[in-house]
């Protein structure tokens, strides 16, 4: 990128270059500074509730979005109590950095040792939700990165705001502010000079709607963690216990629409579907759910809307549900590969062997056996808080918290050795 | 990309579609299938030794390369064996798949298994060596991941014979012949439509000079597994052995010059600089090791060519050491941190705290204490066979084997848990 002529480049190259500056210092930090930085933060963002919510004013006063994104964008004191307290719970899991991962002694006599390590600087972009950039910050921050923040223009002061108290807890930490950054003004060419900083920032990881994180992954230079779909499928095997299976579906499609661990498709076993699927489809018709249909349940019930062209591949996110019904678990799979975006995908089934086929030739990041696809989520997984999903193939797969933030190195210790 | 004006591209498609196809039943392969495979490889190639050597004579026969290329291009029967018993030491690791990498259970009674599995489609571009390709396809194999191999335009004719050889492998233990699959033809495009392949190839690994690694790191869509420069740096601790810091220094430098885990730079700690720098010099020179050396180096010995701007990021592969004289640990890091390609670095001391302080406060991939680091292979590791090195912030670090050419995969076993 030439930096004389792209001012945003210009930025973005001194962000990165102070960020690097301050991993050296960063990557060897203490737990204890950590969170003491984090703690700080969370205190500091409590005292700065008057200016971050006058900044949250500023931003809503102009803003034309739909009212759902208007409230995402909407800060209020419980919501930066809510920030806050998200700081202080990841300040509070275990530290991820200097595990020994695995270790080996060779005959030679040198000892390797395998230790988790930050990854270096993160590239975070994200739209008009200022908590998204107060959790990025505190994650990053906990697994000894340096971030920088790219978040939505329309929340543009909300982010100012939140960052001034994050970097008055890294200063009463004593660790370097440029460890948490952020852009310095609205010039979507800084996303650009993001995308393109290959060697300046190690991670890109985007977090919003499809749009965003398709872009991004389209046009990064720079390693990509992320995911575009939650096309989610729940299997119900012939074999299900048809009360568990109705209970799961109400809960995998219902319980939240709008996430992307929500199930978009039902496939059921042709020798269970006449009996079972009008229950559950009437479980499903009476919290507001809509459905496309394949042939096959259309046969069942004539009455359901036929699914049209690409339904099967779309992630609705919405009270609709895509339905087919097939025969048996290789099927499933297959409908699964076609269909599917690599995230989440559940089977309902009393048949042990049946499900060990489902989870070990499922390829998704996420496969469950006799539970809701919505437990896809880094906090029920135990991970505390999380920045996001990856459903790609390479580094962190599901749920991507602290731990899925470091990288490792080898260690070796040797006595003298040289090699033959 | 177009495929209808672009062959390379149409080609590359239906392999890369072949391929997925061929993974859902490699991906779920038994180790002994795989190991099957890889042995009748080994013996069909071993058959095919005077087809592969006529093969070999075309390539030469045109070759215009000089005789360090040409060599590497070359294959007699010795080769040939070399490689089948490259696949038969890969058939003899451990599986790498389906193991638990860890294990929990939640408060909700959920059961968390962390397990590996394949990538997926390896795109491997590599120059000509025909070697390369055959270790590349037994990695993958052995790891379940389909390949697509593209070598060198000079070695057209080689790499086919070998990959014939590989697919009567597969043909004999029944997996799908497109698990490995070759170039048709040696028309570039083929190469760039590899690089556009997001989600068509899972990863793609370059193995080759300076060059072809950053032509593709800069051009690749798809996720990529490498390493450009292998500038490791060797420090010579105040309170180093020198005996062992002399014996370390030769075979770090001089056990074999053109190879990435080679040191190419020698720093020294003031201290003790003035009694052993001399020395070591003198040890390497004696081996016909050429110098260029800072300016306090120059101060103990003034007949020391002085370093250009830039030799200290000079990757040399050659008999030529940068030589710089550092003030202690941090200092030597620093240097590290400002010229390095996080490949391998090594420190020489008696000194522990001074050791961890250099092992816990050094990015690179590979970090020795008392050893060469000429040690950074992934035999010398204990992984058998490597694919490469990777000096990247993601997925896999340093020497790349079979284990590394694996992601994982979330089970989560319930027993009808909806989330709250």
């Amino acid at each position: 990128m030439n930096i004389d002529v792209d001012p945003a480049a210009a930025d973005l190259r001194s962000a990165g270059l102070a960020a690097r500056e301050a991993t050296r210092i960063l990557a060897r930090s203490s737990h204890a500074a950590r969170q003491h930085a984090l703690r700080a933060g969370a205190a500091a963002l409590r005292a700065a509730m008057p200016a971050v919510l006058d900044a949250n004013a500023i931003d809503l006063a102009g803003y034309q979005g739909t009212p759902a994104l208007r409230d995402r964008l909407r800060l209020d004191a419980k919501r930066v109590e809510g920030m806050a307290v998200g700081l202080e719970e990841i300040a509070n899991l275990p530290d991820p950095l200097g595990r020994v991962q695995t270790e080996w002694t060779r005959p030679n006599g040198l000892d390797f040792r395998r230790i988790s390590t930050p990854i270096g600087i993160i590239g975070m972009i994200y739209e008009s939700r200022p908590n998204v950039g107060a959790d990025a910050a505190g994650l990053c921050l906990a697994s000894g990165n340096a971030v920088i923040l790219r978040g939505g223009s329309d929340s543009f002061n909300s982010a100012q705001a939140i960052h001034a108290a994050i970097v008055q807890g890294l200063r009463e930490a004593g660790l370097p502010e440029a460890c948490v950054q952020i852009a310095p003004n609205t010039d979507r060419a800084f996303v650009a000079a993001m995308l393109k900083a290959a060697g300046l920032i190690d991670l890109i990881i985007p977090r919003g709607g499809k749009g965003l994180v398709t872009r991004v992954q389209a046009e990064s230079r720079v390693p990509v963690l992320s995911h575009a779909d939650g096309l989610c499928h729940t299997y119900i095997h012939a074999a299900a216990d048809t009360a568990m299976a109705r209970t799961i579906m109400k809960n995998a499609k219902m319980r939240r629409t709008d996430v992307c661990g929500a199930t978009e498709t039902l496939l059921i076993d042709a020798a269970i579907a006449p009996s079972l699927l009008p229950e559950i489809l009437s479980d499903l018709k009476a919290l507001g759910c809509d459905f496309r249909a394949d042939a096959r349940a259309r046969e069942i019930l004539p009455d359901l809307t036929p699914a049209a062209k690409g339904d099967f591949s779309t992630e609705w996110l919405d009270k609709i549900l895509s339905v087919a019904v097939v025969d048996g678990v290789e099927d499933a799979m297959a409908h699964i590969a076609r269909h599917g975006s690599e995230h989440t995908e559940a089977i309902i089934t009393e048949d042990a062997a049946a499900a060990e086929q489902f989870l070990n030739g499922t390829s998704s990041a996420v496969v469950l056996w006799n539970a809701s696809t919505q437990f896809c989520d880094g906090g029920e997984f135990g991970f505390g808080a999380e920045i996001g999903i990856a459903t790609g193939r390479i580094h962190a797969r599901g749920p991507v918290g602290v731990e899925q933030l470091t990288t490792f190195r080898y260690q070796v210790r040797g006595s003298g050795q040289v090699r033959p």
